[in-house]
């Protein structure tokens, strides 16, 4: 089946940008994948119960269960910040602390909501590519019943990471094993889980809650939805508070239908796998046309949907006049190469081209 | 200009639900208007640049300039509890306290997020319409320079207020001169704006920024958005460092334009007045059509979209059978009823007939 | 056995004050009663392990003990709003509320400190005398279960009340046990409880532990000591992570032996309760002195040690030339009258020949 | 004038521990300075407003203008971690961060209070010596205006550090410049302020608000008080709300002469400066003692009242069956050893004996 929105006007001028404009900055830049926006209308008309009691939330429920386990529990919300905070609220106590790479998200891209909003302190551990490991996390596991130090009850690793690299599924056990071991919970940053699923080669299940992982932050927004994000339950009885966490943390959306109904546009059908896996593709044919070009260091392995390089001094800003993207390490001259569900490849043929007449004509 | 989206598939089976199903349980119930999500549509494809710096956000920009003068400052968010916690973080300091009535969303209805994540003290009034005055206002402004007590440096009003009744201009402008002449700031939590906007009979701007409202919370989903608010400041001079505030209270969505897009939707042509004069009218016959009804007592004025009544014992469980709302005071058998942007003359008409049905079965 | 301290240099032209002057404004104008100054004194010398490893915080715990029952754990702290937060956050989750009367302390005289460390939501009850009933408490004891309500979760009462009346072990026990069956659990602020303990006839034990009271702030500062204050766990499975919320909370002493040493003056000899019961008994006979003088109107019972009273206008502020106290209600004329450990007879009634005088010449 | 407090009884038994027993473990292991003492029981008798408005602590604000200029205020507090909470929320809006060093007290030894309590963002810099530099600063003093960065606005250095080292005043006043230039503030955490004044050779005033620093987190536990620190506003435009921010932080005396006499002891005739010198200069012996000793590697310079050195395997654990300290980093066998104002030289001369005699029978 399919479905068009009925006709209805739209502000004279619209759209206000130009729709063919792409860029390498971030896959958020992106809009939204049409058949997301097609399964809005479709969920749209009626009324449905508010906070979560409709039936897309439902049906969602069952989706999650499909990829997590029959255990699993979904608490959609609306962006990946307000995620990563009601799950590390939900796994540690007042006084607790959670270990992190100091590239994680949480520790340097969202102002200090982790400590502001949800109370916690972080313990964060230096990383060459973004990952942890047993032994790092006990760099700051440690202290459990001393008073005066936060107390570490929490690991949370990011999957993809950061940089764009990606755990195996061994190292994501070996981690939680780890932590499980140490009285410890896990959580899993996964706004760009989509982008490991379709990588890694194996079921979603088997890296997340069949490798330890307590409570997932499943993003959305980056893998072509409009906005939104999931909070998962992978074992319930080690989240607390999650529907009272959500709602106090301002997460609670209430025409919740809308998140859940993008959520299933992705799930139902394997858009979420597609997507990702061309954004994948398209960092994989960008990395391996850069690779050789000389004056182009690449700095990370390329396992997901970003290229981190560095640049001889001045290409970066002369590319940006066509291909918009962000300086990753200013001082050393490291930039950062996204690709999207909407980066296609004659989007990387001619960034590719442009850097290669920049790099000619120094 | 009319458009369409293009024709995408939708999972199969939807919707999930029976969209002839309305009720009179919340403007919340409600999905989406049409025109909102062509808008959506129309925004969509190519990349603009995340977190605000877009085309759209930047239009929205001058709407709200033209609704509430060329000093307003508009900073869309996800939800209404947001908007309210990072406006009033915006106007006092951490110490302050904010004046507002005991049936305020902000104290009754956010679990504590005013205090938990704003680390605001609520000093709450009771009313019995919802509404505050200068009078009630002094019954809790008090205190300062008293390091004991939390400092009453704001005042909360609600418009429309969650009882459905409405200030007019003058009322207003009482409580926000007799608030500024006290050192204290004013914010409005206008989750219904627009259902005031709309039956007030003169400009929005004459009650908020012209009669004194430093900054406000401008509901959008309730008025037919899927989701979205907008923090307005009206006197940016009051309001402290909105920007990372809403960051910090994760409120910030990256794909803004999505926000923005609905809001111009509803404001550029006059959207938004039509809805809610819509619900309002839809209310207005409810009420017409209830008064004088033996058994039925109304219990606030209805000057906006909501329909307070006393019903006998009984009655209120067997009406809903049919049609869902909520009791809004069980223990004195009150209900409320609510209308939205889609309630039919016919939803209305119905649900008279059956109260009507039910009240002689008695 | 008496000691007294080695002669050592005190600074030049102390004392700085005029150490015969008392007045009627707070039981914290006291200084400290002499035996707990000499019993830091004797705590001194040495080395002692720090944050309450030390002997007199282990002869305190037995104290405790004695009083409470075998399960009470006692954490001395600083002061009675630390005291106030750290036990309620002991007792309910991140999403929890606590019913309380509109007048209790941690409601008006915390400058929001349990909503704004503690993130926690009051939900305050007005009262006439200070005092909580199971019926009082259901007011606001509801809407469990809805995440959109902070969750009621604890009860506190003040024992004795800020207007120095007195639950009887039978009301405690009521709003205990009511409490209890509701699941919410019972602090007491008891910065006055030795008052209510001379006051009561019957041990400690049966209004607190024994009554159901689940942790207790026991005041030491109003008592005679210079600074302290102690939580008590007295159900100790009620209470979670006290250890660590005090330190969090900034309440840990590093040299904690001396807040022990004081509250073991207190307790080993029973000079709590004597000095607790002079200062009532110096209410009581301010109370018979004004009672039936024209013109002075009580407006409580008189329970404990503070006297509350209507005078006629411009008779406080006169009597305040000689006599410090406080207005409670200016609105209505209501003065509050405290009287302490160091209160003596002559003070009291020169206090009401004054009173006298000053309403003879009106 | 010498004054001995009125002879008392204290409990039988006491003093319950061993006042002939000191070690080095930490300088809040030492009890009260006799002159302390006797400076409380002169400050007794009477009745004093409380909450700060006594004439002790009138006293002390003159006493701190003549340490630290006319300009600066005085907020005694309870303890060290209150002071920085305080201190800091007074100089860094909601939004705000602090560059501090990793092995700071405020990063590692107060369970989070900044973060939880404070709601603030700690950026931490690793160091060798504790110290921060202009350069340390700027590895997290960046991205101002990015709403996604906690901001950085307040740098807090410690004098003298935890590792016992000394900024030179040139080295306070090069980060003081280089922070104000980039808009922020600073702080410094002064809990061993004495120790470092003692030994630096200049007046206090030359390397705290001579040098630049904003507000200061003056110690008087370590020093020789039973408890109590002080905040002083030495630049008191650049701190905002301290009167509110130290009763919500709960470190609000209320008999606050107590706090303030026992400043007034330790400043009035140099008793401050006495006692850390004393402590500095056992600390100075220690050193000198085990500088040259086969095995025992220090690790830090000594600048203060403590040795920080590396002991061969076993060592540590036999010499504590005599001599009480703290393993530093136990991972290289890193001690630290504490001097204090009680610290003798025979306590030293023998601790050095027991060491030399416990590495003979390795």
């Amino acid at each position: 089946m399919t479905s068009s929105a009925p006709a209805v006007p739209v502000p004279a001028g619209w759209p206000l940008h130009d729709t063919s404009v792409r860029g390498f900055a971030s896959d958020n830049y992106s809009g939204a994948h049409p058949e997301v926006l097609a399964a809005l209308a479709a969920a749209n008309g009626g009324h449905q119960v508010a906070y979560g009691e409709d039936d897309y939330t439902a049906r969602l429920q069952e989706a999650m269960k499909g990829l997590f386990g029959e255990q699993a529990e979904a608490y959609p919300v609306f962006n990946g910040t307000g995620a990563n905070v009601v799950s590390l609220q939900s796994l540690v106590p007042r006084w607790g602390a959670v270990v992190c790479a100091t590239s994680a998200h949480i520790n340097v891209d969202e102002n200090g909501a982790p400590e502001r909003v949800g109370g916690l302190k972080l313990l964060s551990v230096p990383t060459t590519d973004g990952k942890l490991t047993p032994e790092l996390v006990d760099r700051e596991a440690w202290g459990w019943g001393d008073e005066h130090r936060a107390q570490p009850l929490a690991v949370s690793i990011t999957q993809t990471t950061e940089l764009g690299t990606r755990y195996t599924v061994e190292e994501i056990r070996a981690i939680a094993d780890h932590a499980h071991a140490l009285g410890m919970k896990v959580h899993m940053d996964g706004a760009r889980l989509a982008n490991a699923a379709a990588g890694i080669g194996v079921p979603v299940r088997e890296f997340t809650s069949g490798a330890g992982v307590d409570v997932l932050s499943f993003g959305g927004t980056k893998n072509g939805m409009l906005f939104g994000e999931c909070v998962v339950a992978l074992s319930p009885e080690a989240a607390h508070g999650l529907t009272y966490l959500r709602k106090m943390d301002m997460q609670l959306a209430s025409k919740m239908r809308f998140v859940s109904a993008q959520f299933l546009a992705l799930l139902e059908d394997g858009l979420w796998l597609r997507s990702a896996g061309h954004a994948n593709a398209m960092a994989a044919r960008l990395r391996a046309a850069v690779e050789g070009i000389d004056g182009v260091e690449p700095t990370q392995p390329t396992e997901s949907n970003g290229v981190f390089a560095i640049l001889p001094a001045g290409i970066a800003d002369r590319l940006r006049a066509r291909f918009r993207f962000y300086d990753w390490d200013a001082a050393r001259r490291e930039v950062r190469w996204m690709c999207s569900f909407d980066t296609t490849e004659e989007d990387v043929d001619s960034f590719v081209a442009q850097l290669r007449a920049e790099l000619a004509n120094r």
